[in-house]
């Protein structure tokens, strides 16, 4: 027989192959539309990516997939293969849930919302903000109920299940509510530890001084510029694609220290889009596997990494070099072991970033099951934050519930991805030392390789291939345990 | 009847701007490619482009169409509909003589090309250049004879045809034989009488600075950075869409002048865009005329504006204020009427221009009607800058065949347009100035805006709702008369 025996699932490669291209284009809209775009190009650029939207998705619910899959199942595959074919179909059946108007309506409601938040955010513009983002909700509630009904779980659950297949509001509100028995306490016992500690003039940085800053740190952590870029928008993100990354970040030229390690954490998200599977490139199988799990190496890269002594000590004659900084290596473990509640999560510190996720993961729920509405989500946010970390948000909406893009653009569900990120990293952080030995040991003898080697062999390289609690399981013997996350709080600043 | 009683043409209507939201991400990728994407994600990019024009080639190929506008033929439309409707069935008939697979293998070909050639031109790697090359040209070939065949016309008359609808090369032959005839002889005597002149030091200026008094010049000629932005790239272009147009020039820190007049150009280019019809944005009477048109209006900016005395005494000013520079108004008239025989087609003055559009234009006949092997070019340059300029490029191919964009990405057919654009912005220039008086008077008296406002009524907003030769007759009661040009020519330059 001259016919391949799996003409069927080749197919299907090609096929995908085809939607990735497309996939390349949205990825670059998005980034343009962040990094680079003027507001007036707005409407046009909106429904460009609605029709481009429209188009992707009506690829992955061709008719002929349904069929073409049921017998690619039935050929001979190599276990790779197999877990391509799993991820075809998961994509496959994830677009079909979902009407294309309904995905087109979203893309337009989320561009429009997302574009006027930009400037709104700047002017504390609640009230032209908030119809907006009802327009938003509405439409992702729409789409929750429609998953719902088609998986069988609550509205939220089947939100969370975008963004972490199988993970479900119970199961976070077990992991969560044993977050909330210890955190409080441990919050307490830094600030009071911390009470006494000098507090450090940070020196001015003009901002083309911090961009130099930042390629030399991306270059010590190895990304690579013949495959990305670095620029500034206002929410820093990154997005691009596998062989041309494009990290954002976003300076603040009275405090240089958050947005370089803004820059460490998108770093990290980069460097696993440049180590996936070059054999698997275009192939469901070949993308991220999950975003906790690019959470998991973006905080690796900026909490279990960056703010480690010996990584502080390498940053040091940079900040010297490019920002006439003279912080001692003391003080900048200081700076960057500083536990303080405050309003912006992307500037939270490692210990009160957890309570900036429980606010966000009830609200979220409230909101997709109708017991909390947007008008009242300015009152609801003020009051978590005075439970959880004693801050008034009162009429600060730039500071309060306008501050992250994630509700703008109808990303309901991924919030809570960051706090699971936190806890995956600290799993991988123990596993990596249990067969390198200390993480700070090896950096401080020059040995990063090592670290990055370890997450390409046993992440960034699997891609999709296997499932998360697989690809956790063969990382480190066990599925995520939060137990590793709290030892990692404790041990860097228990008392 | 509830039905419309142009329901097919409607179907049209909503079928192209369907297209055009593609259009816009074509674009977009263009753009990027060429001012932002790192060299390694150029593969990726290729595929995502050319999938990309497979996919508008096959909406503009789209079954239903053939039936659907000759039914909509018999519609009752308003004339301006019945313009919209021709060139729908303008772009569906240029779109079907082509396969997908042949525009496919061209994108292909052409980024490959494109994005080797950013770095041999700098190499000088002529031999590195050719292979790539000589795959476009063959494709180039592919597709003219495919044209030529359902035309009748010639495979270089076909391509001509892509950009310039109904012109041949016979006509052009006769349009640039006139040339021939007398402009040699006048590049001769301007020669002779810029001898004796000064030269003046041109003070150094940063990139930093230059893109300042770019941006300051823009503004001037009321660009719409709301709808657009300025960025480099090695070969300036004018890209985006008409509501996000997107300039690219490049500085040399040694001599600021070209790249000033560059960023001129280009804005002329953009104003077009930017003021093409609102009401038919996202169809095909709404796009720009034509490329010579296109570059009548930059050439317009350029030369018959931006060289003037008024203009430049506007300019001096700024250069001042951003650079530094404290050349007179005389010494800036001066610097931007000498004409000088170059390497460089787009440093050329307008008055040795038109002999890089003759050379080009006989090469490209050549190359297409397999006279010329691209493994001969580089002599056949040599031979024609001798003769023509009295310039030696041997062994200079970065400066020589090497220099230009256009035929590294297949754009056979296109460089006749500059040379028509400065017939076509001279002509205009006198039907502006029967109607309005002297535009050096207007411009010295501070209504520059006048002089865009005539432009705005007479070609931008126009789009494409009359045919170029209707444009022109309303535009100025005559169609291409080369003369206006050569009258031009004598007025700033003659003896
Ligand atoms: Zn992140
Ligand atoms: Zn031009």
């Amino acid at each position: 027989m001259n016919q391949p025996t799996n003409k069927n699932y080749q197919l299907l490669c090609s096929h995908f192959q085809s939607i990735s291209h497309f996939e390349h284009l949205s990825a670059l809209g998005d980034w343009d539309q962040a990094a680079m775009m003027p507001i007036g190009g707005g409407e046009a650029r909106g429904a460009a990516m609605a029709e481009l939207a429209k188009h992707i998705h009506s690829l992955k619910t061709a008719p002929m997939l349904e069929q073409t899959i049921a017998a690619a199942e039935l050929e001979a595959l190599t276990a790779q293969q197999q877990a391509n074919l799993r991820e075809i179909r998961y994509q496959y059946q994830q677009a079909n849930i979902v009407p294309g108007s309904l995905v087109e309506a979203k893309t337009k409601a989320a561009y429009k919302c997302e574009q006027a938040w930009r400037e709104q955010r700047s002017q504390n513009d609640w009230q032209g903000f908030r119809p907006n983002l009802e327009n938003v909700l509405a439409l992702a509630k729409e789409e929750a109920q429609i998953r719902a009904e088609a998986l069988n779980i609550s509205p939220y659950d089947a939100l969370l299940d975008k963004f972490e297949p199988g993970m479900t509001s119970t199961r976070l509100e077990h992991i969560f509510g044993g977050l909330k028995s210890w955190l409080p306490g441990l919050i307490e016992q830094i600030q009071e530890k911390q009470r006494h500690q000098d507090r450090f003039q940070i020196p001015h940085a003009s901002s083309d001084a911090q961009a130099l800053l930042s390629r030399d740190v991306m270059t010590l952590l190895q990304f690579d510029f013949n495959h990305g870029r670095l620029d500034t928008s206002s929410h820093p993100f990154c997005g691009g694609v596998a062989s041309d990354v494009r990290l954002t970040t976003r300076y603040d030229e009275a405090d240089f220290t958050s947005g370089l390690m803004g820059v460490v954490h998108e770093t990290g998200h980069a460097k696993y889009e440049q180590g996936l599977p070059l054999k698997w490139r275009g192939q469901p199988a070949g993308v991220a596997r999950s975003m906790a799990i690019h959470e998991s190496q973006s905080l690796f890269c900026e909490m279990q990494l960056g703010r480690g002594s010996a990584f502080l000590k390498q940053l040091q004659p940079m900040l010297q070099q490019r920002l006439d900084c003279n912080l001692s290596h003391e003080q900048l473990l200081n700076i960057y072991s500083r536990v303080t509640p405050g309003h912006i999560r992307v500037d939270a510190d490692e210990v009160t970033y957890p309570c900036h996720i429980l606010l966000r993961f009830e609200a979220e729920k409230a909101l997709v099951g109708n017991q909390l509405a947007v008008a009242d989500l300015p009152d609801f946010w003020s009051a978590q934050m005075q439970s959880l970390l004693g801050i008034n948000t009162d009429g600060d909406y730039k500071n309060g519930c306008m501050q992250d893009i994630h509700w703008a653009v109808g990303e309901m569900g991924y919030f809570p991805s960051y706090t699971l990120g936190a806890m995956y990293a600290a799993q991988f952080r123990v596993a990596m030392e249990q067969q390198l030995g200390s993480m700070e040991s090896l950096v401080a003898s020059g040995h990063l390789s090592s670290v990055t080697g370890w997450l390409e062999h046993n992440i960034w390289s699997k891609g999709s291939l296997l499932t998360t609690d697989e690809l956790v399981q063969q990382a480190t013997g066990e599925t995520l345990n939060p137990e590793y996350f709290k030892k990692h709080l404790l041990q860097r600043y228990g008392a």
